[in-house]
């Protein structure tokens, strides 16, 4: 183990420079004439299209578990997952995912090991969806180490699918899960710190993995770029991530209990917590699944186009109503609930 | 005072988007369709242009005093310095700057007053150089505040200036003062922590305005992209920035001692600090001022144009010679001397 006060700023860089730069990770691309070493990276956009931005800060205690960073291959796990988070609001926009600028907050004790293995994380997810980094900064910090990305997209202007869209009685889709990854999360947390050390827990549990290895669906959201009228990911919970599109949209929602997705494993855990379903799928979750709005006659072109382009299939889960007529749930016995955005209370 | 805790992460979401929504900060701009608010902001940029891109972290504590968010004028003098800090990268660039990302991150405790004094310096300072703000994010931390900003600016491919372009016989040019806001910094060290609520510090010195209020030389970046062949800004020294210029060019240089530039200030701090001028105008500093090299027979036009164009003037410092010369530093006697880039120490 080296620390980073060992190496200094320039050989971790110089490290870094080198995960940046290897073979698999950095090919050369007309669109970037200059990447990381002088005051700014250059970029040269495509002509007719607009660029997409953005960026998400992810603080260890508040964003992720300590512990992550004290084995290898969760610290990769957390660069991916640093990564997921913010590509998928770029396939929240339908737009392709491009470049991006890394600043890493460490302090002085940190491995070098671990910083390299976070970052490899990182630069194997950006590679596998056409992102290069270009830039970013170093850091020391007394406090807890934190990772800040921005990231930058691009489509055609018209391609681009914004929050505020939705009409009515456009059906409402969602390509993913929700719930799976507060699931996961909650089974993390009833684990204590040294039981982290023995398990294989990237891998062990299919709601831990959808907590630590999000599924990023930029694929389907190209698909739906061409169909969809309204977009947003879920990273905050399904209720609270439709409310914020249809407060955009000034419009109302209604719901159906029985077209919420639901998995086996999900299902049983919630069981296991004596927790109620509705509960489980509404709570507040972060899994960055897609959530979007198109005319309800295009519902089976946008299945097949989603299944033949993107190998993803969707869940159909409700329809687009009057402001005035609220955010609703038709229950299983037809009844109908209004919908607290927050999440789910049996009441 | 109201603490975050009080007001709530929307509640300063809230503050913060009346500050960049206010009428003198912002102003339709066609090629922002979508500013904060979405999953990503959309910014078209010009046809035939390329985009240049930097970020940079400030660390409380760190890279600036904890004191500075204890009074509301030094809190927005020290959001103005997180933008000058990256709006001189896209200087050095000789480009435009546009529009920036800026991510905060912040202890429950902090005042919410203390965060929209900094967050207005931010946007003074960008409103005043063309740029919006256009997407961000708040995060809690237990550790010291941080502010991270992704600054995006464009400029025609061609008279983008890089690091590597210094030819033999170029003059080497720096518009600005070196060593100033090192001494500057030393100064406000040398205060104890109460004094900073008595003084009028961020007005009293012009060595201490040097190192609160760095100048940034947009203009004279802009005017510069037509001539300079190499181009960086200050931010490590005057010595350590040009070797960066000389080690990407793969060249030498000779400076010429009687030609730095230094202030009267200047020189009488550093008789009163009992330290060798040259220790004093080659420390390590971040003055933010530009050095370039340009053809020498374009020195007389180049001094014009900064003059017609930028209001400022320019010192020829040295010119560039062969790699194999060396990095070489000519004294008031004619004899050279060998240069350390880490900064000045007599030997």
């Amino acid at each position: 183990m080296t620390t980073l006060k060992e190496v200094g700023e320039f050989g971790l860089i110089e490290r870094i420079k080198r995960l940046c730069e290897a073979p698999w990770a950095s090919r050369p691309r007309a669109d970037l004439p200059l990447g990381i070493g002088d005051d700014a990276a250059i970029w040269r956009p495509t002509f007719g299209e607009d660029a997409v931005l953005t960026c998400d800060v992810q603080v260890m205690g508040r964003h992720f578990f300590p512990q992550m960073l004290e084995r290898a291959d969760l610290s990769a796990c957390l660069g991916r997952r640093c990564a997921a988070v913010n590509l998928s609001d770029i396939a929240a926009m339908g737009a392709q995912p491009r470049l991006a600028l890394v600043s890493l907050g460490l302090t002085e004790k940190i491995a070098v090991e671990t910083v390299e293995a976070l970052y490899r994380g990182l630069v194997e997810a950006f590679t596998e969806t056409g992102v290069q980094i270009v830039g970013g900064n170093l850091t020391s910090t007394e406090g807890p180490l934190f990772v800040d990305i921005t990231l930058i997209g691009q489509a055609k202007a018209a391609q681009l699918v914004r929050r505020s869209g939705a009409q009515l009685g456009d059906s409402i889709g969602l390509i993913g899960a929700c719930g799976a990854s507060a699931a996961g999360l909650a089974i993390l947390q009833a684990f204590s710190p040294q039981d982290w050390q023995a398990l294989e827990l990237a891998t062990c549990h299919p709601l831990v993995r959808s907590y630590l290895q999000p599924a990023v669906f930029l694929a389907a959201g190209r698909v739906l770029s061409l169909y969809a009228h309204a977009m947003i990911d879920v990273s905050d919970g399904l209720l609270a991530d439709l409310d914020h599109l249809l407060k955009a949209s000034g419009v109302g929602a209604r719901l159906v209990e029985t077209q919420i997705p639901c998995s086996d494993t999900l299902k049983r855990w919630s069981i296991e917590q004596k927790r109620g379903l509705l509960e489980t799928l509404f709570a507040p979750s972060d899994d960055y699944s897609l959530l979007f709005c198109a005319a309800s006659d295009q519902k089976q072109a946008i299945a097949e186009a989603l299944h033949q382009e993107a190998g993803v299939s969707v869940s159909w889960i409700g329809e687009i109503t009057r402001a005035q007529d609220g955010y609703l749930l038709e229950r299983t016995d037809t009844s109908l609930q209004a919908v607290s955005p927050q999440g789910w209370k049996h009441f």
